[in-house]
C-alpha cells in the first residue's frame, strides 16, 4: 500500500492530525517531554522517520545511547545537549549530529522550551540506558556528571 | 573513518562552516535557489542526508520527479509546492511528504523567501525532468499547468 504525497500543516499546537505519542525509553528518567511522529512507519516507502520532540522549561530527555545515529535540528527555543563528555548550548536551527554510541541527553535549561526534529533510520536498535560504568568510562567532566539526570 | 558527534551552529547567514553548494538538476530550469548540505556523505554512518534549500522571492526549484521520497519541513518564510495535480501554500513548520515519482516543484511566490529542510536517502536515484507527456498524464489542472516552470 503506497502513501500518496501529502502536506501536514503546522498549527499553534503542533501539526494537524498528528497526535502526541508517549515518550518512553524503558527504565529511563525523563521530564516534561512530548513526542510527535510526523513521518513514520505509516509510510512504507520511507527508510527514515521524522519525529519532533518538545521539552518544557526545566525538562530533559532520557540519558541514552544506541548504535543508530541521530540528525537533529532545533526548531523552537533553546537549551543544551550532552554529547559524551561535553555539554553545549543549542538554539534555533542549530544542527546536531549524534554519532553511534554517543551518550546523549537534551535539557531545556535556558528558561525556554526546546523543540527539535530528530531524524532516524526506520530500522534501528533500541536505545539503552548507559550503566554507571559506561558513564564513567565516557564522561570525565565533573560539569557534565553533575548535569546528567538518570 | 568515524565522524564524531558535532554541532553545526546556525548563524544569520546560514550555518557555520557549511558552504553553499551548487543547486543543479541537469537540463532543468530553476531560479534563485541556494542549497546547503548540512549532514551528508562526509558522515559514513548516516543512511540519510539532511539538506537545506532557500528560495528567494520569485524563485523556484526544478520541476522534477524521482523514485526516492522526500521528507520536507519548512524552516523559514512561505510559498507553495506543486505535487502532481495539486498546488498548496506552505509556511513555517509545515511538513511535506513527497512520494516516489511525484512531479514536484517549490515556489517562493508569497512575496517571501521559502527555506526548507529536505531529507533524502543516502543512496538514491537521480532526479529526472518529466517529459511533456509525463506532465500531461499526471497534471490535468490548468492552474498547475500554468504555474509550472520547466
Amino acid at each position: 500500500m503506497k502513501t500518496k504525497s501529502k502536506i501536514i500543516s503546522a498549527d499553534k499546537k503542533g501539526w494537524s492530525n498528528v497526535e502526541e505519542k508517549i515518550y518512553k525509553t524503558e527504565g529511563s528518567n525523563f521530564k516534561d517531554i512530548k513526542r510527535f511522529s510526523l513521518l513514520d512507519d505509516s509510510i512504507p516507502d520511507l527508510n527514515f522517520h521524522t519525529r519532533y520532540f518538545e521539552i518544557e522549561p526545566g525538562g530533559y530527555s532520557s540519558l541514552e545511547m544506541h548504535r543508530h545515529p541521530h540528525s537533529v535540528i532545533v526548531l523552537k527555543g533553546s537549551g543544551s545537549v550532552i554529547l559524551d563528555d561535553q555539554t553545549s548550548t543549542i538554539s534555533m536551527h542549530d544542527v546536531i549530529y549524534i554519532a553511534p554510541n554517543t551518550v546523549h541527553q537534551f535539557h531545556a535549561d535556558s528558561n525556554d522550551k526546546l523543540g527539535f526534529l530528530c531524524i532516524v533510520d526506520r530500522y534501528r536498535d533500541k536505545p539503552v540506558i548507559p550503566s554507571d560504568d559506561e558513564i564513567r568510562s565516557k564522561i570525565r567532566s565533573e560539569n557534565v556528571l553533575k548535569k546528567i539526570r538518570k
